[in-house]
């Protein structure tokens, strides 16, 4: 099929009469186009505005599944150039049959992948075919999480950015600039400022009980830095690590492009539960989320530490802690870290300061054990050669000043106001039909939906409204098997437009899923 | 040996009369003993105080024997722990019984370097052990460049940061903390700013004759960032990748721990000179500096353009363009960039604001083939999770300003100043038996050493007296094999401190180099 005659094709098939979306019966009918290969590999699609016009229904529909489809992988679009089917389209990934294909890709089904980027595969575009990407890149892309929008109402993983102290910030800024010193305007030594460094290690002593010195700790850019270098130094590729399912998308990607091998660990109410089958193939790194497990916000139990710790030591594996949202606590006092627990020095831990002040600071850390303190700053220098250290002087002062503590107790406060919010909210609506989890902690909470609905729906309908929320699903290891339900956050909305945004959002669960219609 | 009968043992052998520097001397000694494994590999070695004390010697001596020791992989220094007998000492790479040892770390000696990381080594210390980097991270630690020191006379590679206009910066700085946008303070975008990358674009199309729309530029954090970026979407671990011989340390790096193959390619006086062996053999990827070859200095020809270009459209391979320096060329008008030649979407450009502006700014960016935009722009986002939009907005508005363009037109002209009277104070004291090569551009010349001279040496003693420059030889595959010079950088030196840092530079070659004695 040619794509000039699809839009014919989509006229026969679209029914507005039985009662299912436009939106959603265009997103299926592309993917099976797509997966039958009527539409192959390197193809064009119409315009949006063209589909629309010759479909009779709205440009944004089509839009809204044209970024689906890109989202999914079925599409790439150059700007300026169009929308085209893409080379590794997730039929040739597995051959599925049906949507679940585009979950495949997510999967660490590196074979698969393989073949999708192999040059024999049949392109009918030589010239697109030659300008593959590699298998590793093939499968990044494929499986790529990221959002297109990174903030508005309900973006999970993002704090309320207008509240930060941006006076005491231009402050710190003017004293650096004028009076200028050159060594802050260079490279950094390997590890970053020592100011920083201190500040950090009298913080994360003190409010986390991590045990540390200076030394021990290394400034990188945030988590998926840190991740990276921890992986790179302390494993190889084909290695396995641990992680916990669900997790965040975002590091799976990162530990997947330099070669290891992620086993999806289940979690229970206290946090990671490894089975026998588990534990008798010890991994070599394991990377969990200890204070409120990320995104469904249980607490690892001391029992269920004290077993970590104890595993790792006899089998030396290397545990990546990732204390995430640990500041952001309502009601309950934050547990210790689980490196404060550790005598063998098998915990690398690892933060940001992303949700505490701004994710565009791009300032995280790592604390690892005193032997590997001097191998991660070198590595660090030679791998990143890092800057920025102005930046981090006016950190460390920030610090040093007590903002940050003020700052983080401010928006404690705000946070649990917004979160009870959207909680009155949602069981106003929804009673006990939809219930949330996982938020005693953190910037947002899972809403669960009903068993068998699809949360990818929802979340493109929401999208189409203009609500960003993440679908619970695609934070499995395999989707298509993974429970239902919405990631909602809650931190970056004004207290007045939660319950505005959560009808909104309950509109497009009301439209997708039958039983609330 | 236990290292408490150390000093005695260097004590015997310590001559002081046989006209060697008693720094060379210990030197060579301690790698003797850690080869021999005398001092066994996880050993403290004595304190730089109490060493001095025993020996009788300057205890700045001491310390920068182990400075230059912890450099070359033989010792690691954890601080307030002292320092440490390497688990991965050179030894275990290579069985080598002499100083070139520390070389061969540095070569891609893959199977040598996976056997000083093999768990059956036999350390002395299990606990040390078990806590043994991977191959991949003790390969890169051992073949670490980057130096400690990263300000001062003559660091290659630096700007003088100190004529940055700080109060234009500062000005844009307040204006848009003023009014703050909340969708600058959270994550980035794939490919990072629109108005950057329309600035950029604008600049590129007009000053290096790069042939690009705004899309197809990618904003990193650097040089670092963008060639792992573009290795990790366009080749696979065990592909093999062309670097110039003679090139940038710190890309080695950041191409071997993505798992590629370096195959060095000589240069000659038109650049990069494959071989037909080399030809042969067609590489995936190559990387080149075709501006200013780095840190050679020599411009590729116009016919060795066409036959790069024309064979990597041939076999399908990506070219990598680091237009390092271009906009510092002294005299002669800058090349059109290679990107500007290609006609078949062959060649990614890659370039930095770190010598333009300020190092420690972190702002990068690559210029990709228009089909490969779309996924070189997810990839950034899912792998980095990139921010720093208020600098990057700021940036453009220094760009669209007409600052950009005129600071570089200042600097030229006071870089120009600086190499002349660097090149004066050469000449004045060795005439042309130490000629200088690579200053028609860029922010370093080379000066040549005579033959079979030890250029590591000359460093490590400039650097005992405050100097800092780099060895030649370093930044070749071969460093036992390489010609022998110096890296003088002279853009971040004042003006009137030049004579005054040569001469100082002068005594330490005089004083290493036996015929300027």
């Amino acid at each position: 099929m040619r794509a000039s005659v699809l839009s014919d094709w989509l006229a026969q098939r679209l029914d507005r009469g039985n009662g299912q979306p436009i939106y959603r019966q265009l997103h299926r009918l592309l993917q099976q186009a797509i997966l039958s290969r009527e539409l192959p590999a390197g193809s064009k699609v119409p315009s949006s505005r063209l589909l629309a016009q010759e479909l009779g229904i709205g440009r944004n529909t089509v839009t809204q599944v044209y970024e689906q489809l890109v989202l999914e992988g079925y599409v790439s679009s150059a700007t300026g150039r169009g929308t085209f089917v893409a080379d590794s389209a997730p039929d040739e990934i597995v051959g599925a049959p049906d949507a679940e294909a585009a979950d495949a890709a997510r999967t660490r089904n590196a074979g698969a992948a393989q073949a999708a980027a192999s040059p024999s595969s049949s392109s009918p575009l030589p010239q697109q075919a030659a300008r593959a990407l590699s298998t590793r890149g093939a499968r990044l892309i494929a499986g790529a999480g990221v959002s297109k929008r990174q903030w508005g109402a309900f973006m999970p993983g993002v704090p309320d950015v207008t509240k930060f102290p941006a006076r005491v910030w231009s402050r710190l800024h003017n004293k650096y600039w004028r009076r200028l010193r050159p060594d802050l305007l260079t490279y950094a030594p390997g590890g970053g400022l020592a100011a920083l460094r201190h500040a950090l290690a009298d913080y994360l002593r003190t409010s986390r009980s991590v045990r540390c010195t200076p030394e021990q700790i290394i400034v990188t850019t945030g988590i998926h830095q840190s991740v990276d270098l921890a992986v790179r130094l302390l494993s190889d590729p084909g290695d396995v690590i641990w992680t916990e399912d669900p997790c965040y998308w975002g590091v799976r990607s990162v530990l997947h492009v330099s070669g290891l091998q992620s086993r999806p660990i289940a979690v229970d109410a206290e946090g990671i539960n490894p089975s026998p089958d588990d534990l008798a193939q010890p991994p070599k790194l394991m990377l969990v989320t200890p204070s409120h497990q990320y995104p469904l916000g249980m607490v690892m139990s001391l029992a269920r530490r004290r077993m970590l710790l104890e595993y790792a030591r006899q089998h030396q594996c290397w545990i990546i802690e990732d204390d995430y949202d640990s500041e952001f606590r309502y009601g309950s006092r934050p547990l210790a870290s689980l490196q404060g627990l550790d005598t063998s020095g098998q915990v690398i831990y690892v933060g940001s300061f992303g949700k505490t002040l701004f994710p565009g600071l791009r300032i995280g850390y790592l604390v690892v054990p005193e032997a590997l303190a001097e191998s991660f700053a070198t590595a660090s220098a030679e791998l990143y050669r890092e800057g920025q250290l102005l930046q981090q002087a006016m950190l460390a002062e920030f610090i040093a000043e007590g903002h940050f503590t003020s700052h983080i107790r401010k928006m404690r406060t705000l946070y649990g106001q917004r979160r009870q919010t959207l909680l009155d909210a949602a069981s106003q609506r929804y009673g006990d039909a939809l219930p949330a989890v996982g938020g005693d902690a953190g910037l947002h909470l899972v809403m669960q939906l009903p068993e068998g609905s699809d949360d990818r729906l929802v979340a493109a309908a929401a999208l189409e409204r203009n609500i960003i929320v993440r679908p619970l699903s695609g934070y499995y290891a395999q989707p298509s098997l993974a429970p239902s339900g919405l990631l909602i956050g809650y931190a970056c909305v004004p207290d007045e437009a939660i319950a505005p945004a959560f009808n909104t959002l309950s509109d497009a669960i009301d439209a997708t899923l039958p039983q609330f219609a």
